[in-house]
């Protein structure tokens, strides 16, 4: 035991030096996203590359191995859910992971993802397809490579993608659930945009919103609901982001624009879910599977928890509406009920980014599909627009003049990030499973929110969700906090209920 | 040759990398010290100390050290002020500096100067010197074992010390001109501060400054006198400082007083002095000595330059006044006369951080005497507050009540920087000596700058000091461009010019 231990030390601090070399690369992102002047950005480059190299070096390192696989047999490995348990299998199976995957077809994803971000935003300026194709083609072909290394018996080369991300997850599973949401989503979309076309619900204002205004009111929103600024920043950048540079420094990033009241608070809500799910990790864990978020979905659940089920509801407009309409004197004549309806309009649309929540997992499900039909060789990427317009015009009837609001819309896949997105969809029925249950236990959220009272869903969150780290497999700790596996069911009724009164 | 050529590449790049990592630890420190949340101090403790472990590895890597030495009787080295000769000289001498020094030495200056300012800020804010004392103690002993080791023949310990921030100082010699200097300077104090008690020249006003005035006033001036933002940015901070992030990511720091118009515009011309330097540094040598600031006293020539020479003449102030009355209301009523004497007042005080012009070099003379009989082993540190009032009494006649003000005001030797401050004095007279040449040179500058002209002086210093780099040691270079040697003369001519009319 005295030996194991020893061994349990070296293998913790081996991790937390990684750690030490990750959170550093991330404030390098951070500040290249929000303050690195405008030249500076190839020897930042030089900068972050250097790290990945470190990075890499310190995950293969095969004492490092040796030791987790020493461990992996100890007693400390026993105790199902404890903590070292944890820590010993998830960093194994990282471990395995990195060790599985060449150098070259490593090197080769770095090089075209890097090369496939750049060419992105210029073939998407250029409304250019077949500009951006023969990086995809190369992606594409990598990450089925990397599939077939990574694939488990039994389960698909797509969901060895999709376990990168969601760890455990079943992509058939995820279909099954999806495609009984997507049945019945469909007619909901429908009403509820056949009602927003024929009254529109949007709010017209003839100023722009000032900047400086909607800071304040963001700002202050974070703090209120429990975003701790002395382990925190709140920065702006173009796309908003939340990330983590140590145990005690999580940064988010909103930005503001000037043709809407709201959006850069809604990005600070957002973000400020995630920054406080990170906030609310075991410090004592950190750099270790213990001390780390569930899964991307799990995360996405507490970022969509609080911009939507929060943010959207009425109780937190009654709470919020008299200090916006101090900041900001458009506001004054608007009232409760016009801004709720507002900020709860349905529409279908062609932007992801900008879609309401009702219609926001109908362009999921579109790149979940394609995505899947891409890595089992079923779909070509010079295909994809075809395919693309097809599934847009039978989920959401809507079509796109053109690729570069179509299947250029996302930079994701140009950096690689294949079975990434089905995790939003997956957040946003854990937020509302969690959401329901969060109620059943407290009581009348929206009550509480009334009175600019969030601590006690933050507390319920910390002690059912955050506290618990990476412990257990994501759908099996929603499952246990829930009591369900999971549903769309809580999705349904929480937007039946907004929706369709 | 060939050969020669493949080992200067491996070399280079050995150096490279090793700057990849001191300039990601400035990152870190940047953002320490401007953005960084309360609470995250510890963890980038970790960070910033991994990376000093990653970079003495590589400064003192066996291998890079034999690259060094067989360049050094390489073809490159033979052309003497070539960048590749200076490029190998700097090179291996600061590897061999490094590798002199044994890691328990460093190890134990790390820890003692880690913990020295820790404990230097509480000492301070207590007014304890006895509670600072064990760990100069240490700090002194473990920089007198130091200096000791890289003693060179013929030279003084001290001067070993010095070395380190001015490459070929001789400590007697500047001694000899600090006291042709110092004899000079007291009478010159005496009548200007008698003038200014008599009929004192400061302006006073009623209202606090705004910040956000003296903000864009003090961006309008770093952007005229020629601080490049594309590849900068300038910042906020307690104690203002510059650093370098890569070849194009200058940062200069200032801090904004409400009870100065002008302290923190002072404080950016400083900065981008400065910065200005690192920015006119030969890109393409980044990382290498002669892509590399020449020594810390060309450093503060220009930064003393900038903020004395130009930011407190008539001219500037003739350029400058009236914008800044547009944006400073409360100046609405001030002559150019009043401002520019407001600016240029001399009064001996106790703080050097505060001091003027003409009293500052007093102060340094103080700490120069000081840091040689302490290094030289002629004074405990239990007697420098003693030996402070009385030097203090003797150069400015005045008498710090207290220890707070007197022996603790500076951070530096909590810091183990003994033999930094000197640099400072030299930096004022390289910046007399310079500026009067680039006057011979390019005729009267006070006249440019009237109309906002900085270009004209800043292009003169691009070419005959920062397009130099490290090639040459820093008083042959200032002696080569101004054809004297180190001299007072210039200085004081200039400060009679100004303040004895």
């Amino acid at each position: 035991m005295a030996d194991q231990r020893e061994i349990l030390d070296k293998a913790y601090s081996h991790a937390r030096r990684a750690n030490l070399v990750s959170s550093t690369m991330a404030l390098l992102e951070w500040d290249q996203h929000t303050y690195m002047p405008e030249l500076a950005g190839e020897y930042r480059s030089d900068q972050i590359t250097w790290l990945s190299e470190e990075l890499h070096s310190l995950q293969t390192n095969s004492q490092y191995g040796e030791w987790l696989e020493t461990l992996q047999n100890s007693d400390f490995a026993k105790v199902p859910e404890s903590a070292h348990a944890a820590n010993i299998r998830g960093l194994l199976r990282d471990y395995k992971k990195n060790v599985q995957l060449p150098q070259r077809l490593v090197s080769a994803l770095a090089r075209a993802t890097s090369r496939g971000q750049q060419i992105w935003v210029e073939a998407r300026s250029k409304n250019d397809f077949g500009m951006f194709l023969p990086l995809l083609d190369e992606i594409v072909r990598l990450r089925i490579e990397e599939a077939t290394i990574l694939k488990q018996p039994g389960r698909t080369r797509y969901d060895s993608l999709l376990d990168q991300y969601e760890e455990g997850a079943d992509s058939n599973e995820i279909a099954l659930v999806f495609q009984g949401l997507q049945k019945e989503l469909v007619p909901i979309v429908q009403q509820a945009s056949d009602r927003e076309r024929t009254h529109s619900k949007k709010l017209r204002f003839s100023t722009p919103h000032d900047v400086e205004s909607q800071r304040k009111l963001s700002q202050l929103v974070a703090i209120r609901i429990g975003f701790d600024f002395q382990r925190g920043r709140l920065d702006e950048t173009a796309h908003p982001f939340c990330t983590t540079l140590g145990p005690n420094d999580h940064r988010i990033l909103t930005r503001y624009l000037t043709d809407s009241y709201s959006s850069g608070m809604y990005g600070v809500l957002h973000e400020a879910g995630h920054g406080m799910y990170e906030q609310g990790l075991p410090v004592e864990h950190f750099g270790l599977p213990a001390g780390s978020a569930a899964s991307l979905g799990v995360h996405e659940s507490q970022s969509r928890l609080w911009e939507n089920m929060v943010g959207r509801s009425v109780g937190f407009w009654k709470w919020l509406l008299p200090m916006a309409k101090s900041l900001m004197p458009e506001l004054t004549d608007v009232t409760l009920d016009q801004v709720v309806a507002d900020v709860n309009r349905v529409e279908p649309s062609l932007i992801r980014v900008e879609a309401d929540e009702a219609t926001y997992n109908l362009h999921i499900f579109v790149r979940f599909e394609l995505e899947k039909e891409l890595i089992d060789g079923d779909l070509k990427p010079r295909d994809l627009p075809e395919r693309w317009h097809s599934l847009y015009q039978k989920m959401l009837g809507v079509k796109s003049p053109n690729d570069a609001d179509g299947v250029l819309q996302d930079v994701h896949w140009s950096a690689g990030l294949i079975g990434y997105f089905p995790t939003y969809a997956l957040g946003n029925l854990y937020a509302a499973q969690l959401f329901q249950t969060a109620e059943r236990d407290l009581g009348d959220l929206e009550h509480m929110f009334e009175s600019g009272e969030f601590q006690p869903l933050l507390d319920w969150l910390r002690t059912n969700i955050h506290s618990k780290g990476r412990c257990q497999l994501p759908h099996l700790l929603v499952q246990s906090v829930t009591g369900q596996r999971l549903s769309a069911q809580p999705f349904l009724s929480y937007l039946r209920r907004k929706l369709l009164p």
